[in-house]
Formats: structure tokens, C-alpha cells, sequence
């Protein structure tokens, strides 16, 4: 074994340094000797700046990783030990689109909920689907981690419409939501255990262990007991919870689930922020400016501390963890994306889910857990449906199916609306739906 | 055999002479020797007024039935051979209630669904169980026939927490959707036949025949060719349907779907309605109140054409052909709710479905549909956790399952909303929820 | 409509009579016009001696169906509406060979069970999947009615590897089973309905009925009260059951089941009816010369009597009630092989049952049972997993996967005889198997 | 915390020293305050040599824990930690009862499959829930971890008919089977992984690793290169196995498959040994007799190397390996046996399973595989039947249920042996069954 080589797709994104950091921490477990990081055309500039970061930081640290930088992707694939897809298909222009459009119809205008995420499905489903077909070719035994969002529906279309088998959908959320528990109670992250069970940005922790003694009440009791909840992501407004409710649910929501049971408020919400500050994509563009601005620092050495704010903390750290298991065939418990398998009951079993897996050499094997509470067992399953109507309709660009997922979704709220926001979406993301335009224009 | 004892709860409804009409009809096959009417103090004078009609009704039929009127629910119960609960607890004046207190907040108020139908839920379900229990004393052997909304929610709950097993739950929008398809293509109702499955009020027609032969296309374009789909119920304004939509599903809808593919459109309709005539409650009131004039007459002895317009059209009719089917061992199809058995493959197999069912004398047995289609699958396993938490609220009197329950109901907005709505609620209908009061007042 | 085609494959059977009488007694209901015969050249006599009987039927009916006699499958097949396949590849004598080398080895040589009905799906299955892929081309409206044993493997495997969705798999032991039971009670058999489940040679009755009243306890009493049972087979030894092992069960059994729960007798049984008068399939080679002697008779132009003996009782009458039903879309109910869909919660919803199905013009309709008892669960569910790894190693000629079949199968003792047995058995029959024999000599 | 107290409930038994050493060599991780060695006034001698044994060993430790003997059962229990439980109820003649009786038959004497296994059954099954009725009240927070054959049919009673809800059955053939594999290779055990799945006595290891590499095929080829596998216990004998069936069944297969799929051969083996040296049961009273002599040795104060002769090597290593891992929530995997919880998908969820689990605080939690390959599924599922349907009948006792189960065991030949083993058994073993024998005889 001569190292590892590491394809990351989407490499000029601005998480890169953060993924280059966990290589370095880890390389003493992990020894990658190839990180390829692939962009596009229209990414090059901001992948030679990522790159030379990244660089300085592998020079820093004196260990012998060798850094490439390509547009050719087939050349980043070949022979690949894992692949890493990053990619945001239509860039942060898209984001803005998907948050903004919404809202004039009344609806939530979000990256990975709603019509948003419908959208963000519906561009990013065919070009990782693409990136798999090329695995096949290319490097069949590799492992395809993907972050790209929407991370449910992505994983649900390659567990449906690709061969690789070698494959998991990875989210910061599950490790966000650890963390803030354990700042909720200032303890070390790592005394901290949670159940987790769900869908990617549907996903309960069914129980919160301190040391392993169960603490959910406590727990619960904490993030209902003032205005904030204190377990949130950055890029989701903490509103609290009514305690009554969390309280008869006796589950830890994540931070998404306020987009279903709190959808008023945060519609209000969504529009005062657009107010004041443009949508949030809007705000992560000119973050993300400023951070290229630091990277092009030739003294940088390090991951700069401002990263953290861009809202995708622990990310690179949670894909670092994880393919440090499998080629360690660690066998620790992550909560990954992957096929159910009859671990939760009331979701197909050949469905993705969002679950606490044992991580072995031989990939993460979920762990059973019944199933879910019958309380957000239809949420959970509507959330599932829509995904799944929603990967269909990404990979055959039928307009019908399409307009299917879009009234289904729960924070669409009524056939009319779903087809007006189709339709001006369809226009607005033209260019990256090809499927949709193939033969004619999609409208009947 | 000496005639059957059929035993009604609720037997100063107004629908009891279409229900009377039923049983003449059918004299032949269904040798009803007793017809015991009950009802409670209040319901006195109605049950006076409807039992002489039903006197004169059976007198001209010139058929060996005897029309009993009690309040002593015991006595008709005693070696009853059938008994059919149509109980409206708190009486309209607590539909009333049901429709306008959601409106405050900006919610749909309606009879079955929403805030409005879990509140009948739990005025309903003790009752019913309360019936059921009497039955195991004085009738173990006879069938549970029961009508009283919400059906779906009480049939889950006497399949849970009683031990009567002969129990159907039953309702009109199947015969309602076949009979306006027949209408639509201008043909006799017994030519069509219609695959129905899914939940009360959340049924689906999966495929459509004429003389056995698929014509589920031809109706979806007729029922979407026009402003109004021309396939509802009284009760349920007709919106008609986004064209593209229904194609997509490839279903026919029941009308209550509206209510979840058209929230906000019924919302506004809802509001709009209210102004101009009162709650859909308050107009049944004043239409029931004509209709008891109209019974008063001595003269009168059939069923007057007048209540068909009440909104429970071919109710009485699909009751008692079910009990014809039942006494007859006839093993045709009819849509009733039972339980699930693994006819639906989503939804729980002890979950209470209302699905095509063989009528056997050992009671319906259902059809196997394989499963639902994925894109509607999910809402209506929404529907079922919402249920179940909602039966097991009304049974224990647990605030915190109650609040979960209007928390998670698709028509609700927010937790906080959720709150406020259970505690109005919860106050407005004291007098019939006291296993909510017991102890100690709900409020915390 | 001008009347309909039958496709008959395997016309030249001993059994062609029954069903031609079969249509002409349902002529006015079911309008044959066209009833081609089909054979393969080694049946050709046979073929012409049948087709001679059925015409003079014919002719002494009066009716307008016109019978075609053919060597060529694809005439026959070529818009067909119903194409029933009675075929026995490598005839009597293949079936000689799979009762007798069993019995060498200390195994019960039977044509639909064990070791000998692994080898007659073996052979079976492969011509099923042509006729399959020819009726795609052909006639891709028709339907597939298969009478060819082993029936519950051959649907199992028209399921799983061809693209032929309208297809019913047809046993007449359920249709014997309620024969017997009527004989037994001495009643009209129509009287009788008896609730079955499970596989095919495999089925249970769940509960017996007479007019619609439970009567199963009656009926096991009666089966268990003399040293017969009464309701068995023509080609079943009958044993009588064991009293208390019937009434702890509390099922009616079909008589295939005594291979399992008596399998000792049952050896014992056979080696003393071989010694007498050879193998079944001698006998019935004997009892077939004797039939088409007779059906050589020009004067014969009906079903001689002496065909009952034949073993084959109410097969035509099942079949031809079948198509009756299902081009009428007449939903009665009757006991079919088809896709599972759920109506048996233990065996998968995607696999072949023997279960009670409501007729429809779009074919049966399984009706859910929810589960079978505990104590029988587990065999059927054994006989599932032989039937699955059987159809496989049919389909694939997979030497390994065939003997996994024999070792799985609970009449065969070891893996060690397993082997003997597949090995013998396949260069037994080894014309008739050549996916075994494809590449290379099966001998490792 | 002051330290664990253990129950150890067959305290007498010749494997505690075994025990005691396991919880000596763990005691830094595991601090065991208490160790309660518990008998039956019969067992009282046994008790007293083992315990002194004990004592000697602690010595020589020289750790705190103290030894208790006692024949007070409640006392033991009282605020126990874990209780462990060992129990051979009606003592090693009951074994050689349950193998002696079937052989005369014609059927495998077997302790925990056939026969054999269901008596061990039935006499040891009310005996653990009635320890586990006393836990309730004694020690609620306990793990009840038993050893007691048979413990599929144990774990499966104690799931469905106690409300004890901490409990974990334990085996040490996966154990065995994974020391064979090390073996076999030449490799240190700790090196092998196994994914475990299946029932007790009924398991199989899915695939085998080495360093977290697949290495299944290559374990396979090894264990059927020769005459004998070199994966099994003391107590059966091995007989090797055909290579071809194992290759085509792609599995590790337990030592007690054996009896399944190598029916026959096992049986003419026992008949031989038995002729030789009499039953397992005799040889183990010979050896227990031997190891007793050992104890009493005033010296001794270890574990002495005969016990691993015994048949029960690993048992006590497994039990402390996993009472440790619950007690320090180590996250680790092990085998167990455990609530399915939709890990095995054809396996119902509430029924035991022997599956590879995540162990915690909060006790084992299984991993789920989806499904075993189809081949094993059927035998699984039919051995699910056997011990649901067994401690049905244990529990009830009642003479029917026995009889039913008795009969769908796979090595019982027909109903009416089973029957006849049935009735001398029972009436063999009257003294330790006195569910059966309540009112009346069990004859009827």
C-alpha cells in the first residue's frame, strides 16, 4: 500500500481547507499520499486559490500528501481510493434563486427544504449520478462520500439509479447537534451519545446519553427552558420550541424540523431577514468572498478561524472521521446516510436513511432501532415519499412527476401554487435541467 | 331465527329516516323484527319526532318491523344483533365550535379534520369505547356498525382499546366519489367500480371501471376538464384540480384531499363562506331544523326528498346494504374501514384502512392492494400517525399526546399555534372531554 | 367482439376433454370461438386422437367453436386471449425417473414434492419462460393460465423472470379440499366456503364454512374421526391424521401436507405401492393408454367417466371457471396462485401464493389474511425459500444453486445424499436440462 | 458506587470457576463487590465445593469480592446488578432422559434441538420467568443475563412472557465458531470478525474477516477441504461438510446445522456413540463427576484446564466479556441474543434473534443485515415457528401446543411419532413439569 488518493469533487469549494485540516490531523491513521481536488471552468479560480492553501497548509505540517489540481475529473477519478462530491451545481447564483423565488408565492426559500431543495435535487441528482457512472468505470472499489446537498435525496438516487454499492451520505448535522448538547451542558463533546434516527435534516436524536446514562429529559428540558433552543446550525434561526410539545414528543428535534412545526414563524422570520439582509445565500456569497479574500494570503498556513461562521462546521471533520473508519475498519458508531436495511421499521428498506452505523471496513451497518416514535413516524415517511418522487423526477426530467413532488412537499400549500412556482423555477434553472428541455419545452 | 335486533345510537339523527327507508327496502333479504331508536335526554324530542315518522314509514311499507324509542341505551343493547353508533357528542352546537375557533387563528375549521376533527375525536372516542364495552356485556356477538365522525380516528380506537372484534367503521364518500363519477360519464352507478384504499376522508381511487374495463385516464381528464372536478360532497366546496397534478398522481382524489392539496385556496374559501352564511355548521343547523319541521307532519311517511341536501347522502343506504352483506354472507366489495391486515403494505397491519373488502358473514375481509403509490404514501401515513396519537389522547386525557396530535396535524401551522388552539379548545368543549379534567385543571 | 382464442399448449393431455366440456357448459357465458390445440411432435398422435374427441364434442354440442390442431406453438399463440399451458416436459417417463431414483437413496420419489419436483421444475420452467417471452410478442394482452406442475414454482418463477404480468397459477387440490368436506358433511358443495392460504401443494384452510357459519372444528373433528381423512387426492395415500396434532393446529390441511408431517408413513407407503403396481407414474401410464384407447372411439363424443380416476378432478373445471370470471368481471371468489401483495404478512409480498382471490377482469385480487397460524408459518416459509432457489438454479442452470435446492428441501435427509441425488438425477434427465449442460459437463 | 453485586442462579454448576476467573481477570474495569452463588436444596453440595473453590480463587486474586452461598433465591437477588442464570432444572438425568427417549424412535436425542430440546424447554422456561417475576419485585434495574439451554426458546419466552425488558441470552457457539476460524488460519482470534445473524444454535456468519478484509470464500474452501470442518463444539461431532453444498450457500454455518442438513449421518453417529460410550448426557456426568473431585482439592485455586473438556469453553468468558461492555457502555460488538427490532427482516421484530449488537449501558443493540440469503431463510423461519409454538406450550402448559410443536420440529418424522414422544416424555419428566399436570392428567 503506497497511500491513499482522495478525488474531491467540487474542490474549489470554500470547505476545502477545513477538509485539508482533518487529512493532516489524521495522517498518522490515514496516510493519503494523492488529494486531487477537481473543479469546473468556472470554478478554476477559486480552486487555484483553495489549492495553493491548501499546499501551504500540507508544507506546514511537513507530511508527504501531494496536492493536484484538475478540471479533468476522469483523471481525479482514476484509481481513487474515496471520492468526495462537494459540488453546487449552478453555484451560489442558483442558492439565491431557490431561497428568493419561494417567497414570492408565500413559501420558505430554502437550500435544502421545500421548492428550494426540490430544485437543488433537481440539479445535483444527474451530476453526481454522472460522477458514479465514471466510478464505475474508474474506480470501481472506491468509496463515494457525498456532502453535496440535498444529502437525503442524493443518496436515495444513487441507492436507486447507480450500481455503486460503496456509498454514504454525510451531513454535519447530527455532529452539530452532539456539540451543542454538550455546550448546553459543558461537558466534552465525546462523553456525549445520541440515538440518532431519521432522514438527513429529518433526524431525531431518540435518546441523549451523558457517559451512557440517559439524560434525554434533561436535555429537553434544556432547549425548551428560554427563548433558544441552543442547538441549532448556523444558518437556521433558533426560535425555540414550545416545552409542552417537546415535552409529549420526548425526542430532540434537529434544527430543521422548525421548518415543519414552527413553518409560520419561520416564514415570518425568512421574510424580516431577506429585509435586512438579502436571503441567506446572499449572505454566505459575500462570507464567501471574504474568505477568498484570507485564503489568497500567501502567509496563510492554517484553516482560518472564520470558516466556522459559514455555517458547514464540522463537515469536513465528520468525512475525515468517517473515511479514517472505514479504512481502519474502526468500528465506532457515526451517523451516516445509507440504505435502511430494516433498521427503521416504517422506511422502505431499500430507502436512505439517516442513522447511528457501526463503520467498518466493509462500509457503515446501521443499527437497528425498531422503529421510530408513531408521532413522527408520518412526517418522517411524507419527507421520504417526497424524496423519493423528487429523485425520479431529477432523473427522468418528467415535468408531471416534478410538479407531484413539489405539492407534496409539506410547505407547499396547494396544487396552484406548485405548478406556478414549477414553472418560473423550470425557467429560472433552464440551463442546469437539462432534462427537463430535452426534447421541447416543458410546458404542456 | 325470529327477525333481527338492530340497536341506533344516536337514533334521533336526522338521517334515521333514510336509514328506516333502508331497512324497508331490504325487508326481504333482512328480516329486521326490531328497530330500537336511542338517544339521551337532550336528543329526546328529536327522537320523538323521527320515531313517529319511522312508525308511519314502516306502517305504509306494511312490513312486521317494531320501532322502539328509549334512553336507556342497555335495553336496546340487550341481545342486539347489529348496533350503529351515529353520536354527535355536544351536538352541533360543539361543531360550531369546532369550525370557528381554528378560523381565529388562521386555521381551516372543519367537522373531520384539522383542530376541529381531533376535538371530535376526543369528544367521541369515550363514548364509543364506552358502547363498545357495554356490547361485550349485553351483545358480544353483535356488530359495532359505526358512523360518527371522525370515523377513521375511531375505528383506529376501538381496534386498539376495546376488545370488540366485529366492528366496522363506515362512510359515504366512496359511494359518494362512484356515484359523481357515474354521473360524470352518465352511466349507472353499478357500472363502475372503483379500487378504493387509504384512510377515512383520505381514501383514493386507485383505478376507475366501466364494465370492469379501465377507464381511470378518461375520468382523471373529465374531473380536471373543468372549474370544478364535479366528483365531491356537499359539505366540501369544489375547487376543482390543477390539471397537471392529477395526471401526475394518476389517483382519483376524495374530496377531503382538498383540504391538503388546496390548504390555502379552502382556507380562503372557508372565510369567505363564513361571511356570507355562517359556518357550514350553522347551516346544517338551520337545515335540520327545517327538516324536523317537515318530519313533524303526520302526514308524512316516506323520507323526504329535502334531506338529501343534508350532506350525508347514501350513508344510510351503505349501512344497510353492509348489514345485508354481513346477515346474507353475500362476499361482494364494498369500502369500509377496518383493520389493516397487511392489505396496505405502508400502513400499519392493526391500523384501522378504508379499503375494498370482501363482506363476509364473519365480517369484511380486505382486498390486497400491494401498497399505495410512493408520492401519496407519505401523507397518508401522516394522517394515520396524527390518528393514533390523536385515539390515544382521547383515551387517556393526556394533555401533552393532545398537543402532539394538533402539533403535527398537516393543517396546523406551528407548535405555539398548536398551544394556543388546544388550550381554547380544550376549554370551549370542558363539559365533553373529562378525562382531560379529572385530576386537576389541563393548564399546567 | 368476435369470440374468443384459447391457446391450449400441451393440448394432446388425457385431461383436453374435461376442458373442452368445460367450455361447452359455459358457452353462453363465455364465448370461445376459436380453441387451438398445441404439441410437440412426440405428442402428435396423441394430439390427433384428443383433437378428434373434442370435435365430435363439439359437434354434439351445437356450438360455433372451432377446434385447431397444431405442431406450431406461435400459430396458436398469435392473438390469443387466454393461453393455458398443461405441458409435462420429458412426458410420463421423466416423471417415472423422478418417482423412482428418489426411493433408492431412502427418499420419497413424488412428482410435485422433494426430490422429484425439484427436477420437474427444473424441466418445467425453462418452456414456461419461452412461451412467456413468445406470449410478450404474441399476444402481450393475453392471459397466462398455468396448469403445469410444479404450479407454485412455475408462478414463482413466471414472477420473478419474465415480463408476462397477467398470469394465474391453478391447482385443483383447494377445489378438491371443499369437494371432500362437502362429501364428508354430505352437502351441496356450493354450500361450503372455506378460507385458504399458503403455497401451492401447500395451502391450509384456514377456517371452514357452512351458509356463511364457522364450522371448522366440525370439519377437523370429521377428518380426524376414522383411519382416512376423506379429504385427500386421487394420487395421495390417505392416512388419516393424527387427532390431537389436527386439533392443536386447529387449520384443515391439504393432503400434500402428509409428505411433511407424516413423511416416515408416507416413504413407507410408497415402497409397498411401487412393490404392488409400481410408481404412480406407472400407474397413471397405464390409467392414459386405457383413456386414449377409449377416446380413439368414433362413437365417443363425451368426457368418458372413466377420466375422474385420472387424479386430475375439477383441474378444467377450476380453469375454465377462471377465464369465465375474469372475462366477465364477475368478483367471486376463488383460491389461485398469484403475486402475494401482502395478504399473507409472512411470505414475501413479491412472491407466489395459493390464496383466496376476488376475480376481476384485471385478474385476481389476493383477499389479505393478515398472517397464517404461528405453527405452520415456518414450513410454508421453507417450501418458499426451496421454491426461490429452485426457480433460480432453473433459471441460471446453476449446479450449486440446485443442490442447495435439494439440501434445503426438508424431504431430503442429508447434503451428502443431496448430492447423489442431483447428481444422478440431472444425468437422468439431462436432454431435457440444457442450462445444466451449456458450457460444460455439470461435474465439477 | 460500592461495587456490583452478581447473582449467579445455578451457582453449583461446574462451569463457575470459569465464571469466577472471568470477573478475577476483568476486575479493573469490572469492580464486582458481591458475587451470589445460588442452588437448589438438591444442588447443595455441588454449591458448597464450587463456592469454596471460589473463595480460594478470590484469594489468590486478592481482589474484595466477596463469595455468598445461599439456597435463598430472594436474597440473592435483592438489589442485584446482574443476575446471571445457569439453571438445569431436573439435573443432568433429565438430559439423558431427552436423549435417550427419541433414539428409541428413530430420532436425534439432542439437548437443545429435536425432542431433546423442546423438554429441556418446557421444564426450564417457567422456572426463568419465575425468576424473572422475582426481579421485577428485587432487583427491577437487573440485567437478566441467561445461559440456560435452550436459550433461543429461553430468550423467546422471556421476550413474549415476562416484563422484564433488560435481558440478553448468550451462547458461546458464535464464540466457538470464531476461535474454529482463528484456528483454522493460524491467526490470533481478536484479528477475526464475523457477521453473526441467525437464531441460537441456528446461526450463521454471513461473512468472515480477517484485519476487516472479506475473506469468506477462502474460510469456506477451508472448512470443506477435509473430513472434517474444524469448526465445532465439544459436543457434536464433525462430520465435515459437502463442499459444493457450502459453496453454493456462500455461509459459515453453525456446528448445529448439522442436525439439519446432515440429518442422517448425525443420527447413525449417535447411535453408534451411544452404543460406545453411552449419551453425551453420561459422558458429562462422568466428566462433571471427574471435575468435582478437582474442586474439592483444598490446593486448588484457579480454574483447572480440564473444564474447557467440559463443552462449555468461552460460555463464561462471553458472559463477563459482555456484562463488562453494559457495565463501561463500551460500544463494542458482540453476539447475542436479543429482540430482533427489524434486523433480520424475515424474522418477526418482537422474536428473538443471535445477531452481532452494538453493546451499551442501555444493553445490546442489534445491527440489521436487510435479510439472510433466501436459501437459510425457510429453515430459520421454521425453527422461529418451533420455539414460538414451544413456549407457548411451556408456558400454558398445554398438551396440544406440545403436541403441535413437537410435530413441525424438522427432525421429528410424523404426527403420530411425535405423539408417542411426546406422551412418554412428558410422563417421563411428570416431577419438573407441572404446568401439563394441573388439573388432571394430561391424557385426554
Amino acid at each position: 500500500m503506497t497511500g491513499l488518493k482522495i478525488a474531491v469533487i467540487g474542490g474549489g469549494s470554500s470547505y476545502t481547507p477545513e477538509l485539508v485540516e482533518g487529512f493532516l490531523k489524521r495522517y498518522e491513521e490515514l496516510p493519503v499520499s494523492e488529494l486531487w481536488l477537481v473543479d469546473i471552468p468556472e470554478g478554476e479560480e477559486k480552486l487555484r486559490i483553495v489549492g495553493a492553501l491548501a499546499e501551504r497548509m500540507v508544507e506546514k505540517a511537513g507530511v508527504p500528501i501531494r496536492i493536484h489540481l484538475t478540471l479533468d475529473r476522469r483523471k481525479a477519478l482514476k484509481n481513487a481510493d474515496f471520492v468526495i462530491t462537494q459540488v453546487r451545481v449552478g453555484r451560489i447564483e442558483a442558492r439565491i434563486k431557490d431561497e428568493k423565488i419561494p417567497l414570492k408565492y408565500g413559501v420558505i426559500g430554502q437550500e435544502t427544504n421545500g421548492p428550494g431543495g426540490l430544485f437543488k435535487g433537481l440539479r445535483t441528482i444527474p451530476v453526481i449520478l454522472d460522477i458514479a457512472r465514471e466510478m464505475e468505470e474508474l474506480c470501481p472499489e472506491a468509496w463515494l462520500i457525498n456532502f453535496s446537498n440535498p444529502v437525503g435525496m442524493v443518496t436515495e438516487a444513487v441507492l436507486r439509479y447507480s450500481n455503486i454499492r460503496k456509498t454514504v451520505g454525510l451531513c454535519n448535522v447530527p455532529i452539530g447537534m452532539k456539540m451543542g448538547v454538550a455546550r448546553l451542558l459543558g461537558v466534552e463533546a465525546d462523553r456525549i451519545h445520541i440515538d440518532f434516527a431519521g432522514l438527513n435534516h429529518m433526524v431525531f436524536g431518540l435518546d441523549v446519553y451523558l457517559d451512557g446514562q440517559r439524560i434525554t429529559e434533561q436535555v429537553l428540558d434544556l432547549i425548551t427552558s428560554g427563548d433558544r433552543s441552543g442547538v441549532t446550525m448556523k444558518n437556521i434561526v433558533d426560535l425555540g420550541w414550545e416545552p409542552d410539545f417537546i415535552k409529549g414528543l420526548g425526542l430532540l428535534p434537529c434544527p430543521y424540523h422548525r421548518y415543519y412545526f414552527q413553518t409560520k414563524k419561520m416564514l415570518d422570520e425568512q421574510r424580516e431577514a431577506v429585509k435586512k439582509e438579502g436571503t441567506r445565500a446572499e449572505v454566505v456569497k459575500r462570507l464567501e468572498e471574504q474568505l477568498f479574500e484570507l485564503y489568497k494570503d500567501p502567509h496563510l498556513n492554517v484553516k482560518p478561524p472564520q470558516l466556522e461562521k459559514r455555517g458547514g462546521a464540522y463537515y469536513s471533520d465528520a468525512a475525515c472521521s468517517l473515511i479514517r473508519s472505514i479504512y481502519n475498519d474502526k468500528r465506532d458508531i457515526q451517523p451516516v446516510n445509507v440504505r435502511n436495511c430494516g433498521a427503521i421499521a416504517s422506511i422502505p428498506p431499500d430507502s436512505a436513511v439517516e442513522i447511528n452505523c457501526v463503520i467498518t471496513k466493509e462500509g457503515p451497518k446501521p443499527i437497528a432501532i425498531g422503529d421510530l416514535p408513531v408521532a413522527v413516524r408520518g412526517l418522517v415517511q411524507q419527507i421520504k415519499s417526497f424524496e423519493r418522487v423528487a429523485a425520479e423526477a431529477a432523473v427522468t426530467g418528467n415535468y408531471h412527476k416534478a410538479l407531484v413532488a413539489m405539492t407534496i412537499n409539506p410547505l407547499v400549500p396547494s396544487d396552484a401554487i406548485a405548478k406556478q412556482l414549477l414553472d418560473e423555477m423550470l425557467e429560472a434553472h433552464r440551463e442546469h435541467l437539462p432534462q427537463f428541455f430535452k426534447h421541447r419545452s416543458f410546458v404542456r
